[in-house]
């Protein structure tokens, strides 16, 4: 171990893995202006643009858009908990390992969980998804947008609408997606969906952005018990069951985050600016440029990787825009590949879990990441780590073919 | 509301409440520093340093100490939820409002919950302790150390001694505490402790330090489920029923944080930096001097206040060093002192909840903000204050007798 008395000095990397990424230098910076007190009106007034700049980037109307102070997943099972009652079915569609998360929490907040599976680097026609609906009937469908494990997104258009159809609220984790790809909330009729700052939106880990619509709204005041020794004695709870964590209980950080701003948690004052200047930064580039210059980055790295020689792996029409799998080749070792990456480079790509794991790489490009130089610098230092490793690509055809591909799009 | 895309500007203000504080600029610093991929061995070094300070502040040998990702709230939640299993008595001692939270987060876990109460203002004596324990045979005791809202410290020495005589697991919130007041967990035989770092420690909300001992261990793991997705093959679950949280399940965090490196969230890397800063600061100033920067400051503050004609809230004997409640004088509107305070002088004092809602300011010197030049500037912006609002203190006499208080203590 290191001297923890020295000061922190973390080495340069290019964080070209599946998250977290390099942030934003603004965002770096946001994190180091003076605290404020939570209910001073400056930071109320904080809190207040956030929830605004967030249904931007959730393209929502959505009132309750807001943070939950944690990490992604600490925003997936804020809206599980209070969305699921116990004893609920729930539909979770798998298709990698976050799928496994969604039911595994789901089942913690006493859910009775019904899945359905599909293959690793695969995705669900909509056929499908409505099939499982229609015979178990759940009243919460749980899904993932993109699911870094597989490198796959599945496509949502479509799911909420059936949703409503059989009286089912839809669930969706966009953690790896959102601000990357499009994901009009309101329009594709999806109830809850909650993020993480770490992706597409170049900020660091820690923060979960949440938006939850009138129908989840509606369900969970039902079980609103406002907490001891803060409730008024006139308090009247909800006639629902009381949701199992306090912490990530929905309606009282309704309470906090509305106008009645009735104390709960002290709002994480500096990951609160991270999480504004993120969205910030987010809605100035504007969405439709950002999802393009994600997209472009995607079919660029893509290029270069065939041409190295190398195979992707997975469904490549329904491939997540900012994540991509490689199929590491037979002859090389795929830990020594990442460690000369990070030792000789600085570069840091992913390895992979469950059934991939020691079978793929995963190559993120998102964010600030996702931007020509990184993707030519990646090809270009992954070309000569796998010569040393004894995979020869053809020289320079990975930068080349990238470049071909930014060349055409005019950039 | 302001414009959004307008640049995080937050107005200088000199915190005075009862937390959040300033931060100390070295940690708003290291907050700004280029993140670091998760399983990078930076920054897995990093997370050991962090367990081995936090050690130091909590003045114990425990292998479990860690940060939970999210606010002190979080960290109670964490040790709460993992640490009870439904139907298991809990015995509560209610000295104010996170008392009074204790019982709601031990109620959502399944807990018989017990209590005994004591008038605000008071803490129990040992005695009264150990007759409830005796009464209910609670397998946790979960007791505040410093409860701000009421800004008395419970003595704690004695009770975990009580707890193992009775077979009982004993939790303390030390929140409003850690460094600013002796702790010292191993000494005093307390089983789990969490805290946050935007009280004494002078750094933002949004990380709990936790610490749990080889009693909570024994108890937890025999509650451990590996999540699915992640499982090996060969798992095999624990004997006792599944935590209720994912997110907070302790067992998940101790292989994320032990060599393990199970992949649980994604350590919220910016915060780790603040709660590694936080501890480095905290311990190289010296606990045992820490500790007399807070008693003489509280000494200080008291003196002042007292010399401008305010009564203190409650048994001074037992008060927290790093909080001061001031009874309102009935010729002012509490509010209106506060709103001037803020506006006029940018210093930002507390007010109260429940019982002592409108009766009582809460005054803070902890952290960063605990130093002689803010207890001054408090009470003299206070004292021009309170004349403006229609009570008129002795002119300069609350400044002049904290500065004796500190010219006493040589310095």
């Amino acid at each position: 171990m290191g001297d923890p008395f020295d000061d922190l000095n973390p080495p340069p990397r290019l964080m070209m893995g599946p998250g977290p990424i390099n942030a934003d230098p603004r965002v770096e910076r946001a994190m180091a202006m003076p605290l404020l007190g939570q209910f001073d009106p400056a930071f109320t007034e904080y809190m207040n643009e956030v929830m605004a700049l967030y249904r931007g980037v959730f393209q929502t109307e959505n009132r309750w858009t807001l943070l939950v102070d944690g990490t992604a997943r600490a925003g997936i099972e804020a809206c599980l908990v209070s969305m699921i009652e116990p004893g609920d079915v729930v539909l979770v569609p798998i298709f990698g390992r976050f799928g496994h998360l969604m039911c595994e929490i789901s089942r913690r907040c006493g859910a009775d969980v019904r899945s359905i599976e599909t293959d690793w680097g695969t995705v669900f026609p909509l056929e499908r998804i409505e099939a499982a609906i229609k015979q178990h009937q759940p009243k919460v469908v749980a899904m993932v947008h993109g699911d870094t494990s597989t490198t796959m997104a599945q496509p949502l258009d479509g799911v909420g609408a059936i949703c409503r159809a059989h009286d089912a609220l839809l669930y969706c984790d966009a953690t790896a997606t959102l601000s990357g790809m499009d994901l009009p909330v309101d329009a594709w009729q999806i109830d809850a969906v909650s993020a993480g700052l770490q992706k597409c939106l170049a900020g660091p880990p820690g923060s979960a952005p949440v938006t939850v619509n009138a129908r989840v709204e509606a369900k969970v005041l039902r079980r609103k018990h406002i907490e001891q020794g803060i409730a008024p004695p006139d308090a009247e709870p909800g006639d629902g069951p009381i949701i199992r964590s306090n912490y990530l209980d929905l309606p009282m950080l309704m309470d906090y985050w509305s106008e009645k701003r009735l104390n709960h948690h002290t709002e994480a004052t500096s990951m609160l600016y991270a999480a504004r200047e993120c969205a910030r930064i987010a809605l100035k580039e504007g969405l439709p440029a950002r999802f393009a210059r994600h997209a472009v980055a995607s079919r660029a790295m893509t290029a270069g990787l065939r041409a190295m020689g190398l195979a992707l792996f997975g469904d490549q029409a329904n491939k997540m825009a900012n994540v991509t799998g490689v199929v590491i080749p037979e002859v090389v070792e795929g830990e020594a590949v990442r460690s000369g990456l990070l030792e000789d480079f600085g570069i840091e790509i992913g390895t992979s879990f469950g059934p991939l794991a020691g079978k793929i790489w995963r190559i993120g490009t998102m964010g600030y990441n996702c931007r020509k130089q990184n993707v030519l610098l990646c090809l270009g230092a992954l070309e000569a780590t796998l010569r040393r490793n004894g995979f020869t690509a053809p020289a320079g055809a990975g930068v080349d073919a990238a470049m071909a591909v930014y060349d055409e799009d005019g950039g």
